[in-house]
């Protein structure tokens, strides 16, 4: 499945488990424009792909994401001041002020955490080694995180001059509370793997030769025993409801999912496979198989 | 109380509380739609008596409520091939459109939900036994999850080819965290009590023989103690802000419940008791006693 | 610094860090409306102020706060009742109606708790005895809660005959969960400090003479370490989107706020320093270098 490659990410589905690998170890799998287009588009191929049931990522060698690639130094930041950015137009700052319809604008962490959040495949995060700055707020969209003992976690910004990015001042207090989020951002120290599972950021802690192994289990329960149709359905209803304002929002679209559902095959061999007491084989695919009412949101438009 | 009976629970009132006893043991106490119309309708008398001070809601017998009863087999969830539900109209399907004015499209379990989020008198669920598919959905929009040692859970909907319902996507995230969530709904397995209380599903667990006592303790608590229109006043507003965008709408409903309240005898009788450090006896009654301000939203309609 | 002095507080600035200390020993610290003008006024002040880094709010002597002073005995709440109240206009009622645009029929411990959440810098609850009523909902906007062992805490309010208030329905279900929060605002008792942990409430207790050296600790990482201009956006950025109904929302604001943080001599300063490993000396200040997408919302209006 691997006929494509990647500039910055490695990219392998075995037996209906994709494994995403940030792939720049001699940089730290510093995160790059290029990597944020990478990762976008191996999002897109996943989701378009049925042999895809569950997305792990992880990195190369010894850290996860060591956050953006300093190599610019001072100007890393300044994006007007560099012209190294892949997608930019130049059109940035015009007559003294800043076009905010230039993509190359817009916080590239972001681009890629909501593309996260728009995937229809469970995503779950293995977390290696040193996850710092856009290493660790990139994992926040993902859906389930275990880490390493020899990982460590860093939301460094306000260390260098700058602020959290990648949507996670809307995922971190969602995922860990508001106090939490509030102090690992505010002293902006790295701190270790206890401390992410003591604070609810991460799962479970495994020795590192048990990492992929326990993120393989995960993925493999659910492709095993469960309807992807379903899965899919149920990855956009949790993470679009965390933003609902009623539960009458989300009845509306329970309502519409399970009359849906319920008349399809796979809610037959759901319920017949269970009284009989055998494996489950659906036959729904989410390429073809979506109901007609997905997506039941408008997209949220940058602007 | 209980001149009135019901098919499929039972309903005791004893010294304030009242007691919502699932009642199809044969069944392992399964959903149908009957049930659904049942625990509304007690929930409607609930709130309009003010010897009900708080609710628990259990099982009979081993479980607490085993799902969806899937006698009907592969058309278990197939609302038109059935002709079993008790308000079905026949219109559902019609010229080929689905006509979601008629509520017997809608997602039961949502509709059972949604009046427990509507209750104004406490709710406390004492989950004995087995509670999987609505079974533990249906918990959710309760107050307070106490659980038996011999409780299991599980969010199977995945196993059985459809997705959650019962407005649990709008639920379960912000009770458990969205990780928890979406990891019980991936896997769709059935888990243990102890898994239920680490998560933060549940508050406590209890010997079986225990469980009930635990649940009248917390009840009585609050019936002898506090006043009966302050707490359906923070029933509403606690569950109601927590789809609230900014602080302020809390500010204005807070504004004039303190004002409204604070010139009642109960607000009286609240300072002065605890002033005389003796037992309060507080006069308003949720049946009369309401303040005009209530309710301070517009009902969310079903459309 | 001090050389504005309050009636119910103590305002100290020392090398970058205000303590703010609840200034009513003999009663326990006890709430009044000068107390919310008082705390009010010290918020304006600190923001204003470049030489404050961090907030640490306190009480003196025993108590944190014991909530609303009763000395009005049975007619405390009863606004219209007393004439003690500072801002009171005597419009309140008239004609038999209620004249909501008259301040002085607003919830008091709102208004503080809005101003508390509108800080620009961080804030820490140190909290070192009793905290009834008001003297909890208080904290809740409050960054990071730190307790004493022998801090007791109680939302006493359903026991008063009144309602939770000063915003507490807002942000309790956030910082505890919702089932935690009604539990405690059902009972209505007082609890003590290790409960207070156990529920998510305060995140460490420490022996009473070790509470403030260890709120210093934390505020003096924060002051030490990091940008001032990227803590006061992260606190907003953070508190903000808890509201927020869509992460797009986040990244809109991310954006803004990478782009022009990146340019500022902050970011150069924060990437060089990490490079050249030495402390950071960061140049901006938030009382002139806010950036100028600052304020991005607008000002939620009582009405």
């Amino acid at each position: 499945m691997s006929d494509k490659t990647y500039e910055t990410i490695l990219y392998d589905v075995e037996d209906g488990i994709l494994t995403i690998t940030l792939n720049r170890p001699e940089k730290m799998n510093a995160f790059t424009g290029q990597m944020m287009f990478d990762v976008i588009d191996a999002f897109d191929r996943a989701d378009a792909d049925d042999d895809v049931r569950a997305i792990i990522i992880t990195g190369a060698e010894k850290a996860f994401c060591a956050g953006a690639d300093l190599s610019a130094g001072a100007k890393t930041f300044d994006y007007e001041a560099r012209d190294d950015r892949p997608d930019k137009q130049g059109t940035a700052v015009k007559d003294g002020g800043i076009d905010w319809s230039d993509p190359s604008v817009r916080d590239g962490g972001g681009r890629m955490t909501l593309r996260i959040f728009e995937s229809i495949k469970p995503v779950i995060g293995a977390i290696n080694g040193a996850a710092v700055g856009v290493g660790v707020t990139m994992q926040l969209p993902m859906d389930i995180r275990i880490a390493s003992t020899k990982a460590r976690f860093g939301f460094v910004f306000a260390r260098r001059g700058i602020v959290p990015e990648a949507c996670s001042s809307y995922f971190l207090p969602r995922i860990v509370g508001i106090s939490k989020a509030l102090e690992w951002c505010y002293s902006g120290r790295v701190f270790d793997a206890q401390e992410a599972l003591d604070g609810g950021l991460v799962r479970s802690l495994h020795e590192p030769e048990d990492l992929l192994p326990a993120a393989r289990a995960i993925a493999r329960e659910i492709a095993d025993n469960t309807a992807a149709v379903s899965i899919s359905l149920t990855r956009q209803m949790m993470w679009r409801m965390l933003g609902a304002d009623h539960p009458m929002e989300a009845h509306k679209v329970d309502s519409k999912a399970i009359f849906s559902r319920g008349r399809t095959d796979d809610a037959r061999e759901g319920v017949m496979s269970f009284l009989e007491k055998r494996q489950p084989d659906y036959p729904c695919k989410p390429s073809k198989d979506m109901p007609e009412f997905y997506p039941w949101w408008e997209e949220r438009k940058y602007s």
